[in-house]
């Protein structure tokens, strides 16, 4: 742990992204444009890439074929049938019973339907149409004609195409072999599912990531294990993966700390190429080769290392494959809040999209590059240019989509207060039907109203204390949504209060303790209704918040509140009883308030919202919500317009 | 082959396609609610479903971790410090150095960057800046905390999944069982790939298929060796795979006739609840249930297959797995040519899109059910309802994607004359760059040029002869289009002549040997170069066509015309020399002409016919075509602007 700041190289440079993967792909062209190619079994070939064209080697059909279950017979004989003058054909002479698909031969030229065959004998039909020459006959090459190009080079095989394929004769073709990337995770503190958690360490998960990008993009990942920060065990890793793979990742240790050996190896061992990216998340890449073969140091940050990938793995892999990135699955979308940027990188935003009154909202999610949900939650993708110092709320934007517009477009958007039934809620949904979602941002109860008026979301969930009346949430909405046709779905009653530790350690009892000096609390975001309700009760009893250590520290749902006085980290906080009792923790009720559904009128028709109100009225829920204990659902689901 | 009439059962029903649909999925509702779940590895989850929702086990990060390399601190101690007033730290007492990822502890509530340290010496340090608490920590469950859901339940699983997941601290997950897709090919008639192949015998190839799209479906394709049309055989088989599987796909043998077992034996062994659905293609469809279990007959023809498999195998599959149908990814274009239905059944048309103009132009594809080459075309599939006769040319429809829709507005769409180069050209294009495509319908030089007038092409190859000037296509470019700015991109010269056979066994040397009795003849389309030619040649000689045997069997390629003659089901037809050596025949000249392609002058910039130019006069294209024989190059790629 003695890092000092003379071992380390502080200087990353700040190469940008577009320039970094040219001077990339230019010095490994030649490990590109060598790549071997294979021949495989058409059989076997779904997902594979074509590495020439395909061409057919028999046509089909590969002789003229029935087209339909009937006779065969000369068009010439049949040309004077009709109603009145039905014409006899005698078997093996004038005709032959044929299946679909049994050849078509001279002297037969047509084909008539058993249907309108006559059966007089075992000798003779009757029939009373004539055949035109040709009729439900399928030529020769009706399908496919030999020589002729079933799929070009360059094309990602599918189910219809070997079909194709083998109805054209090929039985094997020539494919792209799959690129092998060789995946290293690296680092003293991780460690692998299963071994024992403790403080300092983290589970190793980048390196699953990847395995399934490189796996989704067609390559063969391989990934080795993990390598604790060890210059020779690193080094040795490294030249086994070089040797064993076509593209190399080592995942962190790429940034210029001390134990960070990344790019002294690569120095030693090959050639750094860039170190230090334009980019947020990302910065500390490092791209290089060794033995011609591409190495990307990767750095550890779960969305770093997904961003890193998505830029320079993933057209690396494509490229060995004869594919090129495809960067135009985009939308346009209305941002919904500010974003502030830096010139000096380009930064990639997590979006998540509604579609709200016909718009398209774009929410961006957390901005941290450890917050691997974000990557889970993320619609799409907003990238700010390198020049550009971000953009402002209500500007059109392109995203680049991760999941398809109809799910989006199927996306309950709720935006307002958190409770963890809102998780319960998105759960039952999708369960109900796969095809639906909720999605949930927490902004707290003001927030959601005011993300209502933006007609940025379809719900918000919300619980407001009007002092004056005692009465919940029904003044709040006529106060700020006054010009719109409101309605409150009746949510759940709930108990909120002081959380504590378990055996309450500092003694608190009451909101008069948060005064002492030994007691560290922590708070939630402004807007939200539990801080409403704090400064509530704190002014009840004339309490300076000011004087309370940790009311600055914002927590933005009542599991992370819950989550830091578990951990120690703070002696209270203020949230429900639900979030106490999943923590194991203790708690001091303060009182119940109900939390409730705001939504437009025009939207309670609409397939999600109904949906939603099943979902809140059904037994599953109810049975759920009181197995967790602290809430009342008396009037559940009951729907109260306000104005 | 002794089918008689009365053997058959010539009458199926003629079920719309939703009430099948309902009936077979209420009938095995049972079976579907019960289908197994399994416990797997979270590493080994990418593409699978869960089957229940996902709470994290612990909080990520689990402690409060340093985000930065730097120095922990108590901020306390730093509130006062500035430029002016710099502040000397101790190590151990006041900070100790931490590394990224590190745990802080207490005393220690916040981190400055290293880059904001200055080291005195080995045991002090000096800063010139206040740190705020709890800057630079990564407060527990930053990223996940303990007990919120990770993922829903029926959910797909993402790499990205996988990483919040192992975050999450789990290694397990519920999901659905695969569902295993048995899959019986049978057919006295079909071969397996590399079994000989004769008149009669067709390759297997639909099972491959289904194969293909049960995998990609997330199930379990279990194919069987194919079965000969043998009652015994083939219940034996039907034994085996439904104790094997949950889902069972017959395919062929769902007809009527005498040796169509499926409906027989699916009836003795359980019950068939549809037979007969009102589709186009895939009327002879079974929909049974055995033991509980799926049973689908699907018919032969590759066409039939593929959308009976759509729509009775997938939902099936989907549901599976807790999945819906999703029909939505369709995108509005504008109709090029008339189609007409029938009231009897729901039409599934294929359909080949152009991004041309702004506009989207849906053009559709040969409507033969056993055309599986126009699966491998398509780029979408429209629907035509069972109570429509049809949609006129022009009327706005709707088109379910079979490809991403970026990938179709990157298409070069060629409207016109047919000739073996545009294969060719079209795999350099891809080869070149994998982004662009080239697609090519052949309806003859004046088709392409009306293609071209009605905006729904690119660019159109033709090869038109003015008879007074022995010139090539001016002048019919100005005499139909002479309102638009038009370019020609010159193509190369090409030998037209009539293929016959090889040896000449039937002594043609010139036209006029086209009349004799024995001779039989094949056509190319009506508006083809090539059949304007031929009557140009007929008519010099005075030749009636009328009185030429198969004048008016129409081919659309010449590739066709070849095939046909390499059959022996015609003696001659006319076309390109590069058709005749290609499938080993002999050819008689007639004539040199000139194979160009029209394009509209402001389309001369874009990047595709950019690509489109770049090719033609490329080496390769060269080497290729001078090893085919029959072409000359000398201008092509030149442009020529008409007006």
């Amino acid at each position: 742990m003695a890092l000092k700041n003379k071992e380390r190289n502080l200087y990353l440079s700040n190469v940008a992204v577009e320039k970094a993967l040219n001077i990339f792909l230019e010095r490994i062209n030649k490990n590109l444009k060598n790549h071997e190619k294979e021949f495989i079994s058409v059989i076997d070939s779904l997902g594979r890439v074509s590495a020439s064209a395909v061409f057919a080697k028999y046509s089909s059909p590969n002789y003229n074929a029935s087209a339909m279950d009937g006779i065969a017979v000369k068009a010439s004989t049949t040309f004077f049938a009709s109603e009145r003058n039905p014409i006899q054909l005698k078997i093996n002479k004038d005709f032959i019973y044929v299946d679909t698909g049994e050849p078509i031969k001279k002297p037969y030229d047509a084909v008539i339907m058993i249907e309108d065959v006559v059966e007089i004998d075992e000798e003779r039909v009757e029939i009373i149409k004539a055949a035109s020459p040709w009729q439900h006959i399928r030529p020769i090459g009706e399908d496919i004609v030999a020589n002729e190009m079933i799929i070009p080079s360059n094309h990602i095989i599918r189910p219809v195409d070997i079909g194709a394929l083998l109805s054209g004769g090929i039985y094997e073709l020539k494919v792209y072999k799959k690129p092998k990337v060789g995946i290293i995770p690296t680092g003293t503190e991780i460690i692998e599912p299963g071994e024992k958690m403790e403080d300092g360490k983290i589970i190793e998960s980048n390196s699953r990531v990847f395995e399934g990008l490189v796996k989704e993009l067609g390559g063969e990942p391989n990934r080795y294990k993990p390598v604790p920060d060890d210059y020779y065990l690193l080094k040795s890793t490294i030249l086994k993966a070089i040797d064993e793979n076509h593209i190399v990742i080592i995942n962190a240790g790429s940034s210029a700390g001390t134990k960070d050996y990344t790019k002294k190896l690569v120095d030693e061992l090959g050639e750094v190429l860039v170190h230090g990216i334009a980019t947020k998340p990302g910065k500390p890449t490092i791209l290089g080769v060794i033995n011609e073969k591409a190495v990307i140091g990767i750095p550890g940050y779960p969305v770093s290392a997904y961003f890193v990938f998505d830029t320079f793995v993933k057209p690396l892999i494509k490229k060995y494959q004869g594919q090129y990135m495809d960067d135009s699955n985009k939308v346009q979308a209305v941002l919904s809040k500010r974003i502030v940027s830096s010139l000096k990188h380009k930064e990639f935003v997590r979006i998540k999209l509604g579609r709200v009154d016909e718009q398209l909202i774009a929410t961006p999610l957390s901005r941290g590059a450890g917050v691997s949900m974000s990557l889970v939650r993320a619609d799409g993708v907003f990238v700010i240019p390198q020049n550009s110092e971000g953009v402002e709320a209500g500007e059109k934007i392109e995203v680049s989509l991760l999941k398809p517009l109809n799910k989006i477009n199927k996306t309950i958007v709720s935006i307002g207060s958190h409770d963890l039934i809102m998780d319960l809620i998105g759960n039952l949904i999708h369960k109900q039907n796969a095809f639906y979602d909720l999605s949930s941002a927490h902004v707290g109860s003001l927030g959601g109203i005011m993300a209502l008026r933006r007609r940025e979301a379809h719900i918000a969930p919300i619980h407001l204390l009007d002092a004056t009346t005692g009465e919940y949430n029904v003044s709040f909405v006529k106060k700020y949504l006054s010009n719109l046709d409101m309605a409150l779905i009746k949510g759940v009653k709930r108990v909120q209060g002081i959380i504590i530790q378990k055996g309450n350690p500092k003694n608190i009892y009451d909101f008069e303790d948060l005064l002492k000096e030994e007691i560290v609390f922590v708070n939630r975001q402004r807007g939200a209704g539990t801080r409403i309700l704090l400064d509530y009760e704190l002014k009840k009893r004339k309490i300076n918040p000011s004087k309370i250590i940790g009311y600055d520290r914002e927590m933005t749902t009542h599991m992370a509140v819950a989550a830091a006085v578990a951990s120690g980290s703070a002696d209270a906080g203020v949230g429900v009883l639900s979030a106490a009792k999943a923590m194991d923790l203790e708690f001091i009720p303060i009182g119940e308030e109900e939390y409730d559904f705001l939504v437009p009128v025009k939207y309670l028709d609409k397939g999600m919202i109904q949906l939603f109100i099943k979902v809140i009225k059904s037994k599953e829920f109810k049975e759920i919500l009181e197995n967790m204990g602290g809430y009342g659902l008396e009037h559940t689901g009951e729907i109260i317009k306000v104005k």
